[in-house]
């Protein structure tokens, strides 16, 4: 079942696959896979082996003033890092950089499971949500690199306070701020 | 010859590393080393593999106005991973992330031989320049993983121009703009 929700995910996305085409794919009765995960949500919690569920820390971050979200988004992430699941994320980076569909997997995760629900938290064009939850995921994707995979000092020895100061206004900018979007495709 | 190098930037840096202690580990001579590399900044492309020397793009990116290099240093990453030597790039992120050693090597490769050049060039105090190009290698390689790795749209397929207008001034806070700055270690 897993096997067929990681290609069902990485193949279709999240919205695309349903749990009907993945227990067909495996043989299985659609409700079998209700009894053992529930939702598409926690099925694909567990096709991603995601460490950290985003409905444990998304709604603090929605709770903060559409100002202050750049700031929350950056505290969200060093908290889920700092803390005892960090070899787990490190490992799924890992597997993403190596193996195409694991890319595929994660980057669906990440969009459609956390920065989709940022960006649609704050007032911004529909169209624009897209360009600027990339923009959003290509600072903190790189925040992630420097700080945990590639140790660059001082960043990755700053204190949280630090660094949020330092890259959540680069967050903030990209959420609600002035940015040259392009047009949709 | 090159396993010594590795060995010894991975361990000590490209400052703290001499051609002389990499001859010695190498059991060969000194003179041996300069017959075959030249200088050490070759030897150090040698030793990281990298696909593209700064020499040939860096100069660029340093001759333009001070107020116009976040969007320079952008633009020069998108020429490099958008040319011909984008497998080999990719390879050399792929085995950072995956070998300790490799991702300290890489992460000297582009602070030392990149970074700190960029850095470097604009009128910002020297006890700022460590946080600064870490800032600025946060946003970069952030950059270089979303578009390239993960394929994240619209910024897998955005125009450069496009890239270089909604990042360019990330860049730019980052090198000359207001940042809350960490006590030097």
């Amino acid at each position: 079942m897993l096997a067929a929700a990681r290609t069902a995910f990485a193949e279709r996305g999240y919205d695309g696959a349903s749990i009907r085409a993945i227990a067909t794919a495996a043989g299985v009765d659609p409700a079998l896979v209700h009894h053992y995960f529930g939702t598409k949500d926690r099925l694909f919690l567990a096709a991603v082996q995601a460490p950290a569920d985003p409905d444990e820390f998304l709604p603090e971050v929605l709770a903060v003033p559409p100002d202050q979200r750049g700031a929350a988004v950056v505290g969200m992430v060093l908290r889920v890092w700092d803390g005892p699941t960090r070899p787990a994320v490190l490992a799924l980076v890992r597997s993403a950089v190596n193996h195409e569909w694991s890319a595929r997997l994660l980057r669906e995760f990440v969009l459609s499971r956390i920065v989709r629900r940022v960006v649609g938290s704050v007032d911004v064009p529909v169209e624009e949500r897209e360009a600027r939850g990339a923009l959003v995921a290509s600072q903190v994707v790189g925040l992630v690199m420097a700080r945990y995979v590639f140790r660059m000092e001082p960043l990755a020895s700053a204190p949280p306070p630090w660094v949020v100061a330092a890259i959540g206004p680069t967050v903030q900018r990209y959420l609600t701020g002035d940015v040259e979007l392009p047009h949709p495709r």
